[in-house]
């Protein structure tokens, strides 16, 4: 149908918003009457661990005190922090396989041993997790809700059975908790830090999900003694955050807006996810399996055995249409070779079922031979 | 004259600019225009470099080529990187002795050893310098205008020799510029990366000093190799910087606020520098000797070789006025045990003379036995 000249683009690799999901206006009219208000305060140089209404106001979300909350130009940010402060070289760090491939990266860079635990449609495997748990870890990291990239959620009675072991084998749970709200059927389910009280669990939640990625405002509740930690690591890191970023996400949320953003948001991806799923079982129906998730940005496509990702995704990015090879959110790239990961949150609706129609004629294309003929 | 209890304390310690420095409606106006004009593009992920317009906006400052600017939160947070990027545990770094604590950290925290070059009122000796390169080093980092701490500048032909060394011994030179145009007095001097053409240079500038700090925008000139290996570092590390305050500063510059900023910040450094020099001289004139910055957050003061600074800080603080040691700003604390940094950017003029005078009485209480006698 396409000439290769002709074809404009259609990519599912990152996870950004949809364009409509951000609120310009808001945020705009948030940027200056924060600055106006607070900017003796925010542009001069301040606290490592963040603007102080904000850490109070998300303090007081989780019923704890301001001293335990430390915000970050972003959660990747935070997990660079944490990895540093946590981790020893050579130390395991139990993550799910698949998992978000920068974190895999941040581990890989301080010199920790990510150790991969599968997950499945229920999520995180905690028998398997019980078993790596006989040796020693820095921490486990987990993406419980809608996770990147498997779009799998963890049950609650898996999530029930992940808070006792944490709690009887001591290990320290980082709960990585950016989709939680972005959630378009089925109930909420408690976090890990729920389910814990908060005893061994970081939870990291963020803004770029339910407001806007590029503000870059992040936050992570953790005991006292590691956010002294972490604020140290920052200060000799970055000095300070940036506080016109957050002193606009406190003005967005004092003004009440996060209700309609959310709303904005769910309103914009849940007909991307829909139509991601009916281009699938269109195109791939009889081909493919893949994860059903009632939330959040990703997907989890698992082709069959015979197909190479690492050798489709380049073809693919050549007839139009741009993945993830699944490996690539393994450590070492050690599972995940017939999988690719598809991020549905951007793409017109339109346009992701060309986008899965290229992918699907992409990979007959690349059948193996028998099967072609 | 003052009890403890009675005294409100001042502080020399940290390097703030005073708050009427800061352009607040100005900001405000331009974070609000920038956020309408860019929204769907700020608000959402992108470049980790940072924001395009301002990245091309300072690369035609430099007469180079977008691709060599690399925008962070910071300067510090591009130094962290740099370390990241150019050091191997063990290497070694050349620096100034004294020079910027937060600088000496982050090449403590990736395995360099700092070998520091001395100081003088001349700025940096390069013959000390020129000795040091018989042996490689990762890099050299100096502050050649108004130093963090000494306050002290390198002088033209200092700086022409040190451009010769460089291109000589194919020695990296990363210049931190931060405080050049925060000059009172004299004529400017041309930057290391001006005298090399910028061959083997890498010249780090910053809004924090001519804006304000708390909006963490900073930027490097950099060979297209080595910006391409830091935007990697940075999106393994914090994803993308913020882009709302790299597009405000954009607009402020749009909208020409730079000239008027940088007048009201001279405006307001100037006679605390002036206050500073005439407390110093009416409070230790016969027993101490000083820096005599012309321009800049800092000046550097030498106490009789047996004045313990590090007992004193304490002391002093004690007494109603905070300072830093000067054995901080050496690696391993190795000198400057007599010295003090002190900071005149922030505090009020009728205060500066306070708290020299508190100092000075804190210097004459804790004099020898034999002196005090």
């Amino acid at each position: 149908v396409h000439t290769l000249a002709a074809v404009a683009p259609i990519s599912f690799q990152r996870g950004l918003p949809a364009p409509e999901c951000l609120p310009v206006d808001e945020l705009a009219e948030c940027a200056r009457a924060a600055i106006l208000e607070h900017g003796r305060t925010i542009l001069n140089y301040g606290p490592a661990g963040g603007f102080a209404p904000l850490r109070e106001r998300i303090a007081a979300d989780y019923g704890v005190v301001a001293g335990r909350i430390f915000v970050t130009n972003g959660s990747l940010q935070a997990l660079s922090l944490l990895a540093g402060v946590l981790v020893e070289p050579g130390a395991r760090v139990l993550v799910e396989g698949p998992t978000y491939d920068r974190a895999l990266h941040i581990l890989a860079r301080v010199g920790a041993q990510a150790v991969p635990i599968p997950v499945d449609d229920e999520g995180l495997d905690v028998e398997a997790l019980e078993r790596e748990l006989s040796s020693p870890a820095a921490f486990l990291y987990t993406i419980p809700t809608f996770q990147n990239p498997s779009g799998n959620t963890t049950s609650l009675s898996r999530r029930r059975r992940l808070a006792e072991l944490a709690r009887e084998r001591r290990i320290l749970v980082l709960e990585d908790d950016p989709y939680r709200h972005v959630r378009f059927d089925g109930d909420d389910l408690p976090s890990l830090y729920e389910l814990t009280g908060g005893e061994g669990v970081v939870h990291s939640s963020s803004f770029s999900k339910i407001v806007a990625p590029g503000i870059r405002v992040a936050s992570l509740v953790a005991p006292e003694e590691l956010v002294k930690k972490l604020e140290a690591l920052a200060a000799q890191t970055y000095l300070a955050p940036s506080f016109v970023p957050q002193a606009t996400i406190f003005e967005f949320l004092r003004r009440g807006h996060l209700d309609a953003s959310l709303t904005r948001v769910r309103d914009a991806l849940r007909p991307r996810r829909d139509a991601m799923l009916e281009a699938l079982e269109r195109e791939l129906g009889d081909r493919a399996e893949w994860s059903r998730p009632q939330g959040g940005y990703f997907l989890w496509l698992d082709l069959r055995d015979d197909v190479d990702a690492r050798e489709l995704a380049p073809r693919a990015e050549a007839a139009g249409v741009a993945v993830i090879p699944g490996a690539d959110f393994f450590p070492g790239g050690g599972a995940g070779t017939s999988s690719l990961r598809l991020a549905y949150s951007f793409v017109a609706t339109d346009e992701i079922a060309e986008g899965v129609a290229r992918l699907a004629a992409a990979i007959a294309a690349g059948a193996p031979r028998a099967a072609a003929v």
